[in-house]
């Protein structure tokens, strides 16, 4: 399965990526001939060819001269997969507020490379399309956005371009269903307001995206964190246990390339989670911001799609896949729409209508389709390359995450090592990193960090994953001395 | 004192008008001729002629042919202003959001004559000024604005612009002490959220805008009402007691050109609210949102500027002065900033940069200066001819204010009316009207409602007032009956 069908060099490089990390070709094997895969699977010689070219971006085999292409020692090498912790909690009230700002006011410094946030490269951005978008908007249309206060639910166009790509994906939805916001994580706020109150306790998958805890702080809420397997998420009987204590007011999920993880959840556990929601009348917010970003396909289940009886609020946004500074998001509430509605009418009442209507425009041309399976590629590809960097530069005993799709990869270091110490050294070298300390309400993953693959790769990452990996080394060698 | 200090014949118009509410001229009464005053001013027999023309369009004089200018017989006839409400009451939870939204999404509809809104008319907007400065931009610019999450406090050109057209008028403030927001609704949000918790008393004017009483229930926090003069706003001593109580948490006021009433509180007013809130340290926050629609200068003082400990939270935006659809406001938090970017971190995280851009370059050249000295006299234009008309249309024993500033008049009718019947009844006629109903927590204003004079004047208007005024005039009908 390949993100780009058309491009049957991809499909193979993907194929033999597959059989690398499977074990079937070692680290130092040779590989086949470029005659002998053109014989076998009756590509032509430039396909295949392309295909090694493919594989050597990614990292994953090197060109011997005269000799052939071989997988590269590093790349093959069974790195370790971060541990599923097993603790579990109660709710417990949250207090990571203080530390995030500080850790999110230093991300907001242009000069850093930021290995720390959730943004993928300007480069990598459609921005010719986009401006050429807004600059051919008519004076007239463009006076109507500015004098209007937009309708509460949202841009009309933009609602039915996103019920029309949705189709499938989230259940038989119209753009009645959708309101749009500024930004998912609004929309995740708006719903948070709609289905729980001060004190109520939001179920959410640990380690979790620290914007949610410092949400729910503000909110006055508590949170439960389920531990989550770095590669299958939660699972159905440590969900049923939490549930079942009677305590759960609401669940906040992010099962599709899951912030910081990267791990899918399949359909079936999707579904078992959501039956259970169901029966108890417990309400999940969806946050599926990242789910149009898989490296292999096919597109992945949503809750929505499987949820008759619209206790799912489904929250998406383009600031990952698209452009962040359009602040163009939209939540699909389902049976909580008119809670939603008031939450948003009592505090931003609508959107800015012009940049809504510029993504309504890129998304209903088809160029959206088009510019996200190039940056498919480039996320895959880029998620390979820091991957084998931080193979080469940092410590051997490290466990580490290769996501599904999405942009983050999450590093575990030792356990006496203190990832915020290894935060203000990288922020001196103008590195930023997310320590994992706020990706818990309770104190754990503090030996952990979450790198942004979002980045395009070059000698300026490069550099920065082996600086990144001195300064860790160092950490391991002053523990060692204490 | 004049608006349009520029124009010799609207200070003498504005003095005019004084001296016929004032008393010197009345009903009937012929006015001086067109070459007694040239005599007596040293003003141009243009002038002097331009200054009647002036006050005919505003209603408050007739032309008679061959004969002269004579006061209309209604317009200096002295309507009684609404009479302020003396029971006070402690804290009370609020339940107007299902209620305020039905009326709100009937707001929505276009094809409406928007009594009912806080909305002035797009023909008074400039918009070709401001959709000229969007084209201008360049093409590169917008792709910054576009690709970046802009930092959480906003836009640098912005809140430069902001910070210098209020010095003075908010103390010595820097664009370090602004933060941007998506209208001031979102910046009144982020300060409750900072300053209050669930279960807290906000003390505000009563009548009170009803979003703000939607946010207040929204946010889970009770709200205290202190019954406000017409005329003159809450009183020092009735503020005292309410917080001698010990019960409030936090003010929100909107002290310059009230919604609904139109007052401008006294400086002296403000000053000993302020102080007596400083000792308790209790936190107001500020709404300005209309300051700059003052009807006769000068430019109203803020409670902003005269606190000295930081404890004033000032919100506003563009939203009424400019242009809705941009989605600009902002908020100068004092000692509470870190609190106010917190919760704007974890909701909003930022604002749409072009927008914001739009509206600093506006700023900058004058051209908002110069604008709104022109909104200013259309708006007080405006509320005289609305004022003239209700007097027209609608029964002799109606009370109603008429504003200082800002674009509402209050109608109160006879206590046993219900607006909201009127507000049904009305809007088969595709008119708006605010039900008083919504502006309490505690069924308070029934018999009252609110009209925008935000709405250019002209025929339609004139006819929507007269439709409106023969639904009242029913309704008193069939009050006499029963």
């Amino acid at each position: 399965m390949s993100t780009s069908p058309n491009f049957r060099y991809v499909t193979l490089a993907d194929q033999i990526q597959e059989n690398i990390a499977g074990g079937m070709f070692r680290p130092g094997d040779r590989l086949p001939s470029l005659r002998k895969l053109h014989t076998r699977l009756g590509l032509s010689i430039t396909t295949v060819h392309q295909a090694y070219i493919e594989l050597e971006k990614r990292g994953q085999v090197e060109a011997r001269e005269k000799s052939g292409f071989y997988v590269r020692p590093l790349s093959a090498a069974p790195r370790a997969l971060p541990q599923h912790a097993k603790t579990r909690s109660g709710p417990s009230s949250v207090n990571i507020n203080s530390l995030a700002q500080t850790i999110i006011s230093e991300l907001e410094r242009e000069d850093i490379l930021q290995l720390g946030a959730a943004v993928y490269s300007k480069e990598l951005m459609p921005l010719k399309q986009l401006t050429r978008i807004m600059k051919s908007i008519p004076s007239a249309t463009l006076g109507d956005f500015m004098s209007n206060y937009e309708t509460c639910a949202g841009n009309q166009s933009l609602r039915r371009a996103i019920a029309g790509r949705m189709a499938g994906q989230a259940g038989s939805i119209t753009h009645d269903d959708i309101i749009t916001t500024n930004g998912c994580l609004e929309a995740v706020s708006l719903c948070l307001r709609a289905v729980a109150g001060p004190g109520d306790a939001i179920l959410v998958e640990s380690p979790v995206f620290h914007c949610f805890l410092q949400l729910i702080e503000d909110l006055n809420m508590r949170v439960i964190e389920i531990p989550a397997c770095p590669e299958k998420g939660i699972f159905p009987q440590d969900f049923k246990k939490s549930v079942d204590s009677g305590q759960v007011a609401a669940c906040l999920l992010n099962s599709n390339f899951h912030n910081p993880l990267g791990y899918r959840m399949s359909r079936e556990n999707k579904r078992a989670i959501l039956e259970m929601a169901l029966k108890q009348d417990i309400p999940i917010i969806e946050d599926d911001i990242y789910g149009d970003l898989y490296f292999t396909g096919p597109r992945p289940s949503t809750y929505k799609s499987m949820d008759p009886k619209g206790m799912v609020l489904y929250c998406s946004s383009v600031s990952k896949t698209l452009a962040p500074g359009l602040r163009t998001g939209w939540v699909i509430p389902g049976k909580f729409r008119e809670r939603v509605i008031r939450s948003k009418t009592a505090t931003t009442v609508s959107n800015a209508g012009i940049n809504q209507e510029v993504t309504a425009r890129f998304i209903t041309t088809g160029a959206y389709d088009r510019h996200l399976r190039t940056l498919r590629n480039h996320l895959k590809n880029q998620a390979s390359a820091l991957s084998m960097a931080l193979h080469n530069h940092f410590p051997r005993d490290i466990r580490m995450t290769f996501p599904k799709g999405g942009m983050f990869l999450w590093v575990v270091l030792d356990p006496d090592i203190n990832t915020m110490d290894i935060f203000h050294k990288a922020h001196e070298k103008n590195i930023s990193i997310l320590p994992g300390l706020i990706c818990s309400s309770s104190n754990r993953y503090k030996n952990c960090l979450r790198l942004n693959c979002g980045i395009k790769w070059g000698p300026k990452m490069e550099q920065g994953i082996a600086c990144l990996g001195d300064l860790v080394k160092q950490a391991y060698k002053g523990q060692k001395k204490t």
